[in-house]
């Protein structure tokens, strides 16, 4: 077989990679800004048509040459109970009415996997994440055939084990401190493990390259993982104050004040990070874990809340170091990273 | 006043601090053996007697020389819900007999804080740390012109930022990640912030010296949170099946081996993290939040489940990434992670 040369994330000027944000957040002017300071940018095709993702792809390619992602997400495992998303959706009833919208259909898909695949290969897009599970072998080699270097997020060292036996290129290490959805394989174990522990546990089990992501809002947090053997930081939440984000003003506003996370199924059916608000604290106890089904079912009120402005009628996902983002362009963002990272490493190296 | 010279984190050889494990582990030789290696060891004195904790002390100084610490557990806030605890006393009838042992009587009592304090400035123990809270501004004034260094846990920036204001020497940062009690001042709201995530907080808040712990087994979690800007690394499980430590047998087995670990109040009635066995699973969800009541109600049955040997019938606390833990003698693992953590601060500084 040819051998393609693939991404490698020595290559980057900084070891700083801006999280896949889907469902908003994540711009090609993102990972564009991102891309042009030295960094790695990345796209979110999740919940996006194969179409909508095509668009982005050549958005961010004309705004930007050189490497960047896109981060799909895994077909879900079976669907969950429908008669609990039943029960769930009569709960939510007053929430639709409460932002003049409706309940959507709940529904058991894919995101249309294949076909987001075959679009990776045939834009070879130079880096292919996953979130909620890994590619199968002959995926991960159909992909690096194609050019695509191949990540997988991973939540335990057990996923970091399964993960690796399917030949990808590099593990995202995603530590419970990480906001939006929690990557883990099953949504009915999503654990609870921290970055640093997770880290350690997972360079115990594998010598594939290591990108940590969770918590990461300053150059220390960088140096920190660097120090620990990630060979890169991901970072989501400390973009999302960014002038080239697309995050919603009620959730900056969030984003900024103080205010504690939770993880939670309430808006999604799949366990995720946000800022504790009205709709977290009403509906937790009863969210089933159905994924995508209650996705589909919240959805629209989700949107009609946030197009409204009320933090308190949608998700407002955000890492547990949220309140140290700053409103500041991208570009600049990484590169204070990467400068106050290398600082704190030779401090530290020599004390 | 005249000024007492006082411990202080640079002092130290190897930047590892031993951590105070209360009920069992701790001892005077696995505190004299980590010092005599260059870290600082710990006793804990929650639990005891005063004349059991001025033994202790008495049994380490005629082991080692120089500093150590002495960790206190600050008093609770008022008693819990009595009706619950009289709940949960019922539902471990069942768990007396199984282990041929009686309910312990539950009783809300400050451990003989007042006492404790006394004797720490009697013996002027050269660290005198906290866990559940701060003592007040007064009293860290009387440790500190006893010549004491006084140390505070804690698990939120909030925490933080009210134990600075009672003028301590350091604060220990306690992640998510750490085993046994969460630290937290308020048990009602035990959180469940990652220490990298904590630590980068923390610093936004004072410049007082940090003391970083949750999860740090290896040399590369010790590099990791002195990049991060803490000037030491406490670590507990991973001292956990070392020889100078008293840690039971089934408990040894059950750190040695894969298993997922779980905050719960089920053996105490105050948050703290432990492997998941059958006690945990059953009884959860049903306690209350009464400490020190519950640790009164269940002290006798976890006991004699211990001394039986059965690893389903008592605490096994142990931090997340207690697979890592090694059964070597503890100076050999000071210098060990000393020496690895230079190692990865030097590869990471250079890269």
């Amino acid at each position: 077989m040819h051998t393609v040369s693939r991404f490698s994330l020595t290559s980057l000027k900084h070891p700083i990679v801006q999280a896949p944000m889907a469902g908003g957040p994540s711009t090609p002017a993102l990972a564009a800004a991102v891309r042009q300071a030295g960094g790695l940018g990345f796209l979110g095709a999740g919940y996006k048509t194969v179409d909508a993702v095509r668009e982005d792809i050549a958005a961010l390619r004309a705004l930007a040459d050189g490497p960047f992602g896109v981060n799909l997400f895994a077909p879900p495992g079976p669907p969950g109970d429908a008669a609990a998303v039943e029960r769930f959706a009569s709960e939510l009833s007053g929430e639709a009415q409460r932002y003049g919208t409706d309940l959507g259909t709940p529904r058991h898909d894919d995101d249309d996997w294949q076909a987001k695949l075959k679009l990776m290969r045939d834009l070879a897009v130079p880096v292919v994440s996953f979130t909620f599970g890994g590619p199968a072998r002959g995926d991960v080699r159909d992909l690096q055939a194609a050019g695509c270097a191949v990540w997988i997020t991973v939540t335990t060292p057990e996923e970091a084990a399964r993960a690796a036996e399917a030949g990808p290129d590099a593990l995202v290490v995603q530590g419970t401190e990480a906001g939006g959805h929690r990557a883990t394989f099953d949504d009915a174990a999503p654990g609870d493990i921290g970055l640093l522990a997770l880290l350690q546990m997972v360079i115990a089990v594998t010598d594939l390259p290591l990108v940590a992501t969770g918590g990461i809002a300053s150059g220390r947090g960088v140096a920190a993982v660097l120090a620990a053997g990630a060979a890169a930081a991901q970072i989501g939440t400390a973009f999302m104050l960014c002038p080239e984000a697309a995050t919603a003003p009620a959730h900056r506003e969030a984003i900024a004040a103080p205010g504690t996370t939770a993880l939670t199924r309430a808006f999604t059916g799949r366990t995720a990070r946000g800022i504790i608000n009205r709709w977290l604290r009403e509906h937790d106890a009863d969210a089933p874990s159905a994924y995508p089904d209650v996705n589909h079912l919240t959805a629209k009120i989700r949107a009609a809340a946030r197009s409204q402005g009320d933090p308190d009628g949608f998700h407002l996902w955000a890492g547990q170091a949220h309140t140290l983002a700053e409103p500041i362009p991208a570009g600049e963002l990484v590169r204070r990273l990467a400068d106050e990272a290398r600082t704190a490493l030779r401090a530290a190296a020599e004390r």
